[in-house]
């Protein structure tokens, strides 16, 4: 497919980056294989192998031509790809877990994702059994697809807010569909703007002339036959995007559309036929649990993003050489002055190394959240609801720190435009910390505090609020508890300091929400720090979690990971040197040792760090990049991939008098 | 154009976003086409107005169709935008800043965006006569198109590791331009890869078995006719990029490719004829200014980002509403409770409110580096070079700290693939320390440190290195006299404490490099603050400056932008707040008065939020933002472009076992 030959005698200049890549590969002072095991345990790595191996033989999933499709190309070829993948499902039987490494390979959200994703698992957990019946089995063999249509144009983060309603009719036994407004438009809704013709919707439930807030409903949306929209039903493609534009997001509004009473889902709450009684559900947390789980599983996420960017990062930099280091000269093999590995600047370092800290942090936190969520998930099911209140702070907190720190950051104005979604956050800690503070006995938490690390560290605030760093040298700063105690100390200042303003200065909510914004940062970095530390110290005997046992049988790698770890907290700490200081936790002259410490670290990591991302095993087939290529022929690759540019197969008329643009529209292919 | 009819009837739920605007505007506490006059001048607006009048009227440079357009599609378009310009250009004789400002509207940088910004400046700047003869004049009527081609695919930032060769031939007295590596391939040229005929190239100049380093040459590379590429070169464009997709960047190898001697740029150095004797510029700083001249202009497209960015966030979010504040819960006017704009939250002003400040300091250093690089052309003109390194450096870490401040900031990783272009900043300031220490009599700098701002707070700090704050209330941090002080005597430490370690220490320059690019932050963000303080200051009478008259002689404007000020310098050191710590200039209990202080401001700004944009004056022909619209039809705007989007043609085949995708492949319109 390439319009432009590449004289076939050219190599780079030496050193190749094959050589360069060895070289890095033989400093490592640990089994790259043997970190892998540590990071997915066998089991998963079994099956991502297995399942990489039948994606990579299917024509369908080539990704090729990817880079040089349009959206309408690129949707299309989505289609495709959700479709075979349906077959292959069927075909090999595969469980939820082997569909949700098949879909991370793909790499290329589709129309089909968020029926698979939201549409599912939503009748399943809130459909009576008839309603499954109904909607479910037809569902899981693709004879309907369906969305999950909850935000409108005016209202995202606020649900409550929703404007499209659904009123009982008693006289028909049927809800009535409406979009009052422009802003009662359905949007944003994946899968919906071609593809879906069913959709769940959210919409104010009115019966009686009363409001009982928004609900779910199914409503078929599309002819199965002419896939056209049905009567009252206005619906599309919202438009380009920045990313998922192999997904059709869509709109949706409603002109007076009736649906019978059974759609509405109706294992919580439900309408009684007829006198339109509403019945409230028995507990509403029940239906917290998905939201919690989804905000876990993007920790997950964001540890494959970050250690996507760090190995091509980090592979490409030592391939890349630029200028030569006048105090320490690199020679080629046969002696020649060659340029430096941009690696091997200081300043790249500093830049790349924490973000492989923060991808192996990640590792450590996404492991912590779905633990806890499991052990809720089994204590609420005998009605015990302690744990949902840390759970939903944590995981909002965390959604919301983490994705930051792996986008290292969406433009400022961007984001803005976005929701509040952790606003819920601060006030939870600031409960948690009233509570401790007036109860005249703080012992009884004292127990309860070896499960809530937020208990502990409010306790020992409050146990010692004048709490110092007291490092003499830099080396100090490498000591897990001297870690932990900053982190705690610092979260729990902030968090007594905002209760202060807000008891005894009479501060607003709002005025509050950047303290509240700190906090949630806080508390979030502590907990990264703590689930990393935790992981890597000493581990009761014996261990029967084999990832942990991997980790710990080998001091090779344990040293390594310590070196991370201390990367990760250290190099966090120097980001938020500030609050350190208000909370006068750390001086000057420590805060500089810090700094060297930090410098330190990036010698000491230095050898590792091409194997240190190799570890993270991204397949060719998910990187797609030239530059980070395992093997690392970066400038081969990089012209090649340019000489299959279409544009390249286009020959133009310059003359800026003549109309004509292009001479040849039917591109000339080699 | 639409593909879907949205139901006429429909509008937003109230309150509307005109309605919210025009509240929004009447808040304001100044004139906002006295401010848009005080940033611009009125030389500046009338021509703006007249040049938009000029393509908002032309259907060549419609914008409506843009963000559906594929590669392909987009180049295509901003060809023909490129040729009709060239048309306006000789049709109203425009200057090159008519020109400038005709670009900028347009907005998408095509095909001839290098010719006219780079090979025809450097032919007028670096060729004889008879080569401005030969090529500069055919340039101006576009009957040759070219660029220039320096980075290469191993060689960016390292412009004296270039690998293509041009090696000067007595015999035939020609020169021999070759590429012997791949990694010597000239890549991500603008207009190379479609579009131009001539380029260029910077090559090793190789003579008598000498090296002379990178020189300009000029090569045709297509024939004039076919628009082929001639003999021994390979080119084409290298592919899709995250933006500039309309630009076609290209690569280019040549095979031993014959040119005469008479196509090096010989203004400056030159090969004799037959001999091969180099003859070596004059100077070899002469070179410098153009680039120079081209960073200062960075700060300026800065400065036009961040007041778009600016813009479309702070009207959207007068216009969006979220959630009730049910501490002050608003009222329409009927006396509904309706939710509270987005704008009003404190964590949203935090966000943005900054933004606006920074657009604002931006003008004033985009005003204050062009008025040095004019001042340095005069002196240079007649030989003094004196200002040359100030504004090197100066310019240098400006680009790099403006252009991370506006986007805030570009993936780390992506960018941490890319140069180390402002490394040799630290090295100036660090040379400038030295000197004024070890020079016994350091009045001898008193005289020149009125002009040199580096000077001044260097030497402010020899003089006392303990500075302190010194603050009581939040008021002191309004005082312009301690935020110079702050800004200075932080920059002064570290570079002090820079030059320490390297003395004193034996750090090598590479160790350093982390510390040197704190420094080159620490001292741009000097300048940004003493830029925008100067220019609120009280001024010299007569005032002769029009833009500084008209801001002086108001005093509502004069007191929003000392707000905005503020907000600039205390945002600024809140953020940086370690490293005021660090050199002990501010203590934990004055951080605290720093950040009420900068609270004290959002509400201060709050007002006149949307007048504060309103003044940037971007219109609607290049804002193109259905968020960001001066009338705040947002929701109306999204949901029409919506039904603009092509996939809403296309009515799919959802059935996953059914091979058809689309089943309409000519797409249906309305």
């Amino acid at each position: 497919m390439s319009y432009i030959k590449i004289p076939s005698h050219l190599v780079p200049s030496d050193p190749q980056g094959s050589d360069l890549l060895a070289l890095e590969r033989e400093k490592a002072t640990f089994n790259v294989k043997e970190l892998t095991l540590a990071l997915y345990g066998s089991k998963e790595l079994e099956k991502d192998n297995r399942i990489l191996k039948i994606l990579e033989n299917d024509p369908v999933f080539d990704k090729s031509n990817l880079y040089f499709m349009g959206r309408t190309e690129l949707f299309e070829n989505a289609l495709r790809k959700d479709k075979r993948l349906v077959q292959l499902i069927k075909e090999h039987k595969w469980n939820m877990e082997e569909i949700q490494a098949a879909v991370s390979f793909i790499d290329l959200p589709g129309p089909y994702g968020l029926h698979r994703g939201m549409f599912i698992p939503t009748i399943f957990g809130q459909g009576t059994e008839e309603q499954k019946k109904k909607f479910l089995i037809p569902a899981l063999k693709y004879e309907i697809i369906g969305c999950y249509a909850q935000t409108e144009l005016g209202h995202g983060s606020n649900v409550q807010g929703l404007e499209t309603t659904a009123t009982y009719i008693p006289e028909t036994d049927e809800f009535e569909i409406n979009s009052p407004y422009l802003t009662a438009s359905k949007w944003w809704i994946g899968g919906l703007g071609r593809t879906a013709n069913h959709a769940i919707v959210m919409a104010q439930l009115k019966s009686n002339g009363k409001d009982y807030g928004p609900h779910p409903f199914i409503i078929q949306i599309r002819d199965l036959e002419t896939h056209q929209p049905l009567p009252g039903i206005t619906v599309g493609d919202i438009g380009p995007k920045f990313g998922y534009n192999a997904t059709d997001n869509g709109f949706m509004l409603f002109d007076h559309v009736r649906i019978p009473r059974f759609n509405m889902l109706s294992k919580f709450s439900q309408i009684k036929k007829g006198t339109g009684e509403y019945i409230s559900p028995p507990n509403d947390k029940l239906s917290y649990g998905t939201m919690v789980f989804i905000r876990a599983m993007i920790v997950t996420s964001v540890r494959t993003s970050l250690a996507r960017a760090a190995t091509i990062a980090i592979r490409y930099s030592a391939v890349r050489r630029q200028f030569v280091d006048k105090d320490q000269p690199k020679k080629s093999k046969d002696g020649r002055i060659v340029e430096t590995s941009v690696l091997d600047y200081t300043m790249q370092q500093y830049r790349l190394f924490p973000v492989i800290a923060q991808a192996y942090a990640c590792f450590y936190t996404a492991k912590a959240m779905i633990d806890l969520y499991m052990k809720y998930l089994k204590q609420s099911s005998s009605g015990d609801f302690s744990l949902l209140a840390d759970l939903h702070a944590s995981s909002s907190g965390l959604k919301s720190l983490t994705t930051t720190m792996a986008v290292d950051s969406i433009e400022e104005c961007r984001r803005a435009c976005g929701g509040h979604g952790y606003s819920n956050f601060g006030g939870f800690l600031l409960k948690t910390f009233r509570e401790v503070v007036s109860n005249k006995n703080p012992e009884i938490y004292a127990s309860q505090s070896k499960k809530n690390p937020t208990l502990t560290y409010i306790l020992d605030y409050i146990n010692n609020p004048n709490q110092v760093c007291n490092a003499t040298t830099s080396l100090d700063f490498k000591n897990n508890e001297l870690q932990l105690r900053a982190f705690g100390h610092r979260a729990a200042y902030l968090i007594a300091n905002a209760v202060d303003q807000i008891d005894n200065q009479n501060k607003s909510w709002n005025s509050m929400l950047i303290e509240v914004n700190r906090i949630s940062r806080a508390h979030c970095q502590y907990l990264l720090v703590k689930n990393f530390i935790t992981a890597i110290q000493e581990q009761p005997q014996p261990i029967t979690d084999e990832k942990l046992r991997i980790l710990h049988s080998s001091p090779a790698l344990k040293k390594v990971m310590e070196s991370v770890c201390n990367l990760f907290v250290l190099h966090t700490m120097e980001k938020e040197i500030g609050e350190f200081f208000e909370c006068r936790f750390i001086t000057d002259s420590e805060a500089k040792l810090l700094r060297t410490q930090v410098y330190d670290l990036l010698q000491e990591i230095r050898p590792n760090a091409v194997s240190l991302v190799d570890a993270f095993n991204i397949p060719e087939f998910v990187l797609q990049s030239a530059l980070g290529r395992y093997d690392g022929k970066v400038y081969e690759t990089m012209i090649d991939w340019a000489s299959k540019e279409p544009l390249n197969g286009i020959t133009l008329d310059v003359n800026p008098n003549s109309e004509v643009l292009f001479r040849n529209k039917n591109k000339a292919k080699l």
